[in-house]
């Protein structure tokens, strides 16, 4: 039997086959072998020149950093240039001014995330911190997102150095939209933020909780798109990452080891993305302005690529999730 | 350079990068082997039993057919049972009522659609006209998709015989929405349906548009999501498929083979979905009742899937498509 539910945040569906117990089959993944890896430290003459680092004493786009921002070296988006509206007939269009650049988050070339030492994934959490702090100075931007790509078949790149990705776009995306209108509308109804309210129900329901920390809940959302999605909430409301303090960030990373760490055990070797989901870069005439603070709440999702859309989830954004998150929850807690 | 195109009919952004003439890098396919088919004919006993079929004085559930319609052997949605809404805490579900059909294509075991006889195609898409008929009787389903997945990038399965899949829902799903919102805009602005200006300036300028016959225009959307995506839009405004004539069958069966053999031509062998885009099974209480014979207008889609989305298409729904949609247009047309 199969259940459509809701996805309260976006208001999309997604069919949910609440019987099926087998985890889905791994696609077949190719893993890059290291060759000449232009991220690893003392190949910084081979990236643009950076544009931040955690370095101690060094001299910038030299050996001795611990994390470095570069602008992509084909930048899909770029920064200079005026922002222009075009029309085209009955089409709209604006030029291509943005920003597209890679948080290189390791000297090392290692595979895996969570092979980084907790410290190190800290520097990673206060880089984004700062460079989203940053890109907000410039009001031609109106959305930072924050992703990571790992394997081939979530679109990951030949390099397999541990990196983020980042582009900051000049109009905010439907999906965010989405998320900022579903969020406004809770709150209008129930004066409560809707996301303070799913950690509280997801913590008292329990199946669908993976496991909390003192600052965050991990929890395989109810109307999950993928098998053994996750979704990462901070426990203190707070509309923006941009608001993120030290011990959360300390928390973050010992809890992002460890669950990525477990997926790994759980699934195997498996392609995935990950997404910093933060507000938009507002401005004050913006129809988010008044209420994002109390309405809106900053979280992270993890979505394993274990499975191949096809033409209905690009047809009509419903999804079909062949392996139920209660399950999902149930399997990971089992290698906890 | 780069130019941020919105789609004028879903209200969504699609990066473009309008400097690269390199055609993507094709996806490694397997072809699956024919391996003891069961969706050929004379193989009728091992699918559940037909719902309905396009034959010469055969009895049903045995050979002589030329098309065939099955439920899926392994249904996401079932017919049966009462549509009851649900509530758990703060999220919403409906229980999982709905149709999930196997439109088989061909008796014969061929690989590409464009191999069938344009005869055989007509009755095709005669079929797809039929069960969404008589689906649409059913007032609890509220939108019937039609769509192909060619080859496991695209989602296949691994049975290879040519077919189309229906899933008919509870729920009209967000990607429609956001259509018959952005047609309805538009017709209240302007008292025109989007879509026949759309076909009207792409005529004109010409520089999108790949070929025409007596009663469709296939063209490469302006904000195209995916490389060599193509738009096939009937010249005849209809907010249905269902008012489809004879003729415009006979017509899109002939274009569609042509069409298809263009991108098979041009691109090699290529995964990709196809589906046709319809109206919802709208009931008179519904908000687009009153506007939508005047404003929507039915097509199909075909999205090439020989690009990879990342961590920013699931995160955002912003596509970044490294292709122009005129240099795809153009390079289909030298090969026509």
């Amino acid at each position: 039997m199969s259940e459509v539910r809701r996805d309260i945040i976006t208001d999309t569906w997604v069919i949910i086959d609440t019987e099926n117990d087998t985890i889905p089959d791994m696609p077949m993944e190719e893993i890059a072998q290291k060759v000449d890896c232009p991220l690893c430290e003392g190949q910084e003459n081979r990236t643009p020149n950076e544009i931040y680092a955690v370095r101690t004493g060094s001299a910038p786009n030299t050996p001795g950093w611990k994390v470095r921002v570069v602008p992509n070296i084909k930048p899909i988006l770029k920064v200079e240039g005026e922002l222009k509206k075009y029309g085209v007939g009955v089409y709209d269009m604006v030029s291509g001014v943005g920003a597209n650049e890679v948080i290189i988050e390791s000297p090392q070339h290692i595979r895996h995330f969570f092979e980084l030492p907790e410290e190190q994934i800290e520097l990673v959490f206060d880089t984004y911190r700062s460079r989203i702090e940053d890109l907000h100075c410039d009001k031609r931007l109106r959305y930072v997102l924050i992703f990571k790509n790992h394997g081939r078949l979530a679109g990951a790149s030949t390099i397999d150095h541990p990196h983020s990705d980042l582009i900051a776009l000049p109009a905010t995306p439907s999906r965010v939209k989405q998320k900022l209108n579903g969020a406004r509308e809770y709150y209008g109804y129930k004066e409560r933020c809707l996301f303070c309210d799913i950690i509280q129900q997801e913590i008292e329901m329990a199946d669908r909780l993976i496991i909390q920390s003192q600052h965050f809940v991990v929890l395989s959302p109810f109307a999950s798109r993928f098998p053994f999605e996750l979704l990462i909430l901070p426990k203190r409301h707070a509309f923006t990452y941009k608001m993120i303090l030290k011990e959360e960030i300390k928390d973050l990373a010992a809890l992002s080891k460890k669950i990525l760490r477990l997926m790994y055990d759980t699934l195997g070797e498996h392609p995935y993305n990950l997404f910093l989901n933060d507000s938009p870069n507002l401005l004050p005439q913006s129809n988010y302005w008044d209420t994002i603070k109390e309405d809106y709440h900053w979280h992270i999702e993890v979505t394993p690529r274990i499975y191949r859309s096809t033409g209905f989830e690009i047809g009509t954004d419903f999804h079909i999730n062949r392996f139920s998150p209660e399950r999902a929850a149930s399997a990971l807690r089992k290698n906890l």
